[in-house]
C-alpha cells in the first residue's frame, strides 16, 4: 500500500523509533530538577541540542524545541516582529508560503501591522530580487521578511540565500520555514531565523525547531516561561524530542547516502513527471522543473474533481494529497496554485517518503490513467482527443456570436467541463461567458484556455456570482 | 531507588506506554488527510476525545488536546479573556496558583488588563466567599477568575465548586488548573473551563487539555489554523494523545481501585506528615491537613539550605522537590509558601508515584533525620532542643537591649540560624534586628518567630537591604 505524503507527514523512522522507546524510560523527568532521574533528562535534552543544531547549522544555544512546526513559525514570526518593533512594522513574505506562515501574518495585519505578499512565477518561484524590491517598494520600517526554503505544495526550491543577501543588505532578519527541505540537507546563506518540524523528516509528532540567530532582536510573546530559553513555553516533550534529534541526524549522517536517495527519488519524480502528460491527456505538471525538491510532484488533471480522485486512488491503494478546493474544508483552492496561475481542479501531490520502491511509482503510472478517465467519464467531461466541432472559417461579424452557460451553484470541475463542452457552439471569435459562484473558477477558467489555446477575456461582477468569458481561438 | 516526585512528572503508565506504540505504527498520518492512514489517524484521535471527554465530564467537541498543561493554561487564559473582552478586563486568581496561570495573569497586566490576587490561609487554602468578596470589590468588569483544584506545592484542596457557584451567581466563567488532581477524579462543580496535563497522571510529555463549556465565550489569539476547532494550532500530536487518553482512562477506569490506591497512598503520607516532625526537630508540615491530594505532603526544616537537603537525599537515593529559594533559579521562595506564609527554608515536596511501596516511604523516615542533621551540622545551625540560655526574669527597662546580626550577604538559611544563635543573648523584652538582603528572610524571619515562640515586630528598610526585627518573648 504505498504511501505517497511524505510531504504530510513522513512515517516514522526507525531511529525515530528506537530513540523514542529509550527515552521513554530514560527521559521522563523534570529536567529542570536536581535529582538523578532530572539530571538524566537534562543530559538528553542538551544532547538532542547539540545534534539538532549540528543539522541545522547554528549553535545549541540558538535552537529551541516547540511543539510543532507550526507552532515554531507561529512564535518565531510573533517573537521577530515584537523584538524588531521599533525597526518597523512591515512583514514580508512570499504568496506561497505555508498556512502556517500567513496565518501568521495575518495575525501581525489584525493587530495593525502591515503585510507584502512577494508574487512567484508560474513555476512558484520568487523571481531574483525581488526581495531587494519589496524591501524598496516597503511602506514603512521593515520589521522582518519571511521565505520557505522550498513549497510544500509543489516542490521549487526557493533563491533562499540570495533573499537572505537582499535582507541582510537593508539589514532586515530573514526567516526560513525549512520545514520541506531540512530532512534532506541544511539551508543555504545567511538566513537569521529558521524554523522546521520533525515529524517531516520522519521524526515524531510534536516537535518542532526554532533557531534564532545571535544578535537577532528577538522578544517572545508568550506568557514567562523558564524553559527553552524563555522562548517555548511548556514541559519539555523530551522522548519526542530525543527522537526528532536522532532521526535528523540518521536522515543527514551519511552525506553521500542522502544524496543518493535523494538522486534515485529525483529519478523516479522526474518518470511521474514525464510519463504522466503521455498517460493522461489534459494534464499540467506544475512546479519549477529543476529547482526542486528531489522527492516532490504535482500535477492537475483537466475535468477532474479533486476529491473523486482521491477517494479512487485510496481505493487503488495510492495516499496522495491535493491542493484542489474540493478537497478542503474551505472550498478555496490552494492559495500556493492560486498564486502560481496554474490549473488547481484534479490536482495531485505525489511526494515519496525515503525508500520509495520503483515498483510502486510503476504501479501508480499504471493505475493513474485508468482512474482519471473512470472520473472524467462519470463527470461527464468532453473526451481528451475530442476536436471542437469543425469552425465555421468566416464567421458574419454581428451580432457578435455569444453564448452564456449557467453553471451557478456548481462545483470545480464542473463549470469548466460545461465551458468545454459548449466552446465549439461559438464560431470562432465569438464568446462563451460562464456564469459561477465556485471560488475554483476564477483560476480554472483561465489555467483551461491557457492549457486550449483560447482567450481568456477576464471577468466581471454577474448578478449572481461572476461572469468569466472566453472568446473561441480555434 | 524511590522517585518521590510525581507531582512534577509521573514516570509513564504502562497503559500509556503500550498506547503510544501501538499509534506510532497506527497514527503518524495527517488526520485531516482523506486517505486511509489519514482516516485511521483520524479514528484515533476522535476516540482518544472521546475517552479524555468522558474522564473530564465534558462533551467531545468541548475538549481540545495541546501541547503541554502550560500552553492549555496559556491559551485557555488568554482566549476566555478574548471571548469576554466586552465584559471587562478583570481577571481574578488564587495567589498559589501554578506559575502557568501566574504568568499568564502577568501577561494580562502588562497588556492593560488588571488581576487581583485571592489570598490562601496557612494551609494554602482559599477562604469561603473569597471569590464572591474578589468579584464584588473588582474594580472594573470581570472576564475571567481562575482557581486550581488542589496546590501543586503543598497538595491542598481548593474548593473548587463553592468559588464557581460564585463565579456563576456573578455570570463569570471559572479556569480550573486541574493538572495535579485530574489523574484522581474529575473536578466537581459548575467550571466553565479546565485544563490539565498528560505526564502528570502518567501519561506521556506533550499533551495537554483545554476544555471549554459550551455557552462559554472565546476568541483564541493565536493565529489561525483549522485543527482541534482552531483553539490549539500546529500538527496533531497523536500518538502522545493516543497515550495521555488511554492512560488517563486506565489510571481512572476502576473508581474503586483508584480509591484504594488513593486511601492506600494517604495513609503514607499520613505517616510522613505524623513521623517527620517526631523524627526531624524543628520542622513544619503544611499544608490543608485533611482537604489534600493523597499523594503529596510537603514540609519544612529549620536552619536548612534546601538545595544541599536535596543533593544529600538524592544521594540516599530518593528524588524529591523543593521550593526554597536556593534551589530555583529566581532567588525567592516559592510563591505558594510565601503566600501561606509558612517557613520556606529546607522545603521538602514528597509526591508519591501510585504503587509507591511502603518500605520506601519508611526508608525515606529512617533517612531523613541524619540527612537533616548532617546539613544543620556543616551549616553550624543551633542545635535543635538547645534551650535559649535562662533569661534575666526582670530585665531592667531602658536602654532597650538591643543587638544588630549582620547578615547581609548571606542566603538562606544563614539569617534564620544567626538570628537563632543570639537570640539567647538578649533578655526576654530585648529585640534582635536582623540585617538582610536575601528575599527568603522575608518569609523565614516570621515564620522562625512563629516557630519558636518569639515575636517578630516588622521589616523596615535599610541603607543595605532590610532590617527585621525580632523580640524576645522567652
Amino acid at each position: 500500500m504505498p504511501y505517497f505524503d511524505a510531504a504530510s507527514s513522513a512515517p516514522l523512522h526507525p531511529v525515530a523509533r528506537q530513540a523514542l522507546l529509550a527515552a521513554l524510560d530514560e527521559g521522563w523527568a523534570d529536567p529542570s530538577r536536581l535529582y538523578r532521574e532530572g539530571r538524566r533528562a537534562r543530559l538528553l535534552l542538551d544532547a538532542a541540542r547539540e545534534a539538532a543544531a549540528e543539522a541545522v547549522g547554528c549553535r545549541p544555544d540558538e535552537l529551541v524545541f516547540t511543539p510543532s512546526g507550526t507552532r515554531a513559525v507561529h512564535d518565531g514570526v510573533a517573537g521577530a516582529l515584537a523584538g524588531r518593533r521599533r525597526a518597523g512594522r512591515h512583514l514580508i513574505v512570499s504568496a506561497v508560503e505555508h498556512s502556517s506562515v500567513l496565518h501568521a501574518a495575518a495575525a501581525h495585519e489584525a493587530d495593525g501591522g502591515t503585510v507584502a505578499e512577494v508574487p512567484v512565477d508560474r513555476t512558484g518561484r520568487i523571481a531574483p530580487g525581488a526581495y531587494a524590491a519589496a524591501l524598496r517598494e516597503a511602506p514603512g520600517g521593515v520589521a522582518l521578511a519571511c521565505l520557505q526554503s522550498a513549497n510544500h505544495e509543489v516542490g521549487t526550491v526557493q533563491p533562499v540565500a540570495e533573499a537572505a543577501e537582499e535582507c541582510a543588505a537593508a539589514d532586515v532578519p530573514l526567516l526560513v520555514d525549512a520545514a520541506q527541505s531540512l530532512g534532506w540537507g541544511p539551508v543555504e546563506g545567511n538566513w537569521s531565523l529558521l524554523t522546521a518540524s520533525a515529524h517531516k523528516w520522519g521524526g515524531p509528532a510534536g516537535v518542532g525547531l526554532l533557531a534564532v540567530r545571535k544578535g537577532v532582536r528577538f522578544r517572545t510573546v508568550q506568557p514567562a516561561d523558564e524553559r527553552e530559553s524563555g522562548r517555548s513555553p511548556g514541559f519539555e516533550n523530551l522522548p519526542a524530542i530525543v527522537a526528532a534529534a536522532a532521526s535528523l541526524r540518521a536522515v543527514r549522517a551519511e552525506a553521500a547516502e542522502t544524496a543518493a536517495e535523494a538522486e534515485r527519488l529525483r529519478g523516479l519524480v522526474e518518470r511521474i513527471r514525464t510519463r504522466v502528460p503521455e498517460l493522461v491527456p489534459d494534464v499540467e505538471v506544475v512546479g519549477d522543473p529543476e529547482r526542486r525538491l528531489p522527492h516532490l510532484v504535482t500535477f492537475s488533471c483537466l475535468y477532474v474533481d479533486g476529491e473523486a480522485l482521491l477517494h479512487e486512488l485510496d481505493r487503488a491503494e495510492f495516499s496522495v494529497s491535493s491542493g484542489s478546493s474540493c478537497t478542503s474544508s474551505t472550498l478555496t483552492p490552494s492559495h500556493v496554485l492560486r498564486a502560481m496561475g496554474v490549473l488547481s481542479e484534479g490536482n495531485v501531490r505525489v511526494s515519496l517518503p525515503r525508500g520509495t520502491a520503483e515498483a510502486d511509482v510503476d504501479r501508480f503510472l499504471e493505475a493513474l490513467p485508468g482512474v482519471v478517465a473512470g472520473v472524467r467519464e462519470r463527470l461527464g467531461a468532453p473526451k481528451p482527443a475530442e476536436p471542437v466541432e469543425a469552425a465555421d472559417p468566416a464567421p458574419e461579424p454581428e451580432p457578435e456570436p455569444e453564448l452564456v452557460v449557467d453553471s451557478l451553484g456548481k462545483r470545480c470541475p464542473i463549470p469548466v467541463i460545461e465551458l468545454a463542452k459548449v466552446i465549439g457552439e461559438v464560431p470562432v471569435g465569438g464568446v462563451v461567458t460562464v456564469l459561477a459562484d465556485d471560488e475554483a473558477a476564477r483560476l480554472d477558467i483561465p489555467a483551461w484556455c491557457e492549457m486550449r489555446g483560447q482567450t481568456y477575456e477576464g471577468e466581471r461582477p454577474a448578478d449572481r456570482g461572476v461572469a468569466y468569458r472566453v472568446r473561441r481561438r480555434a
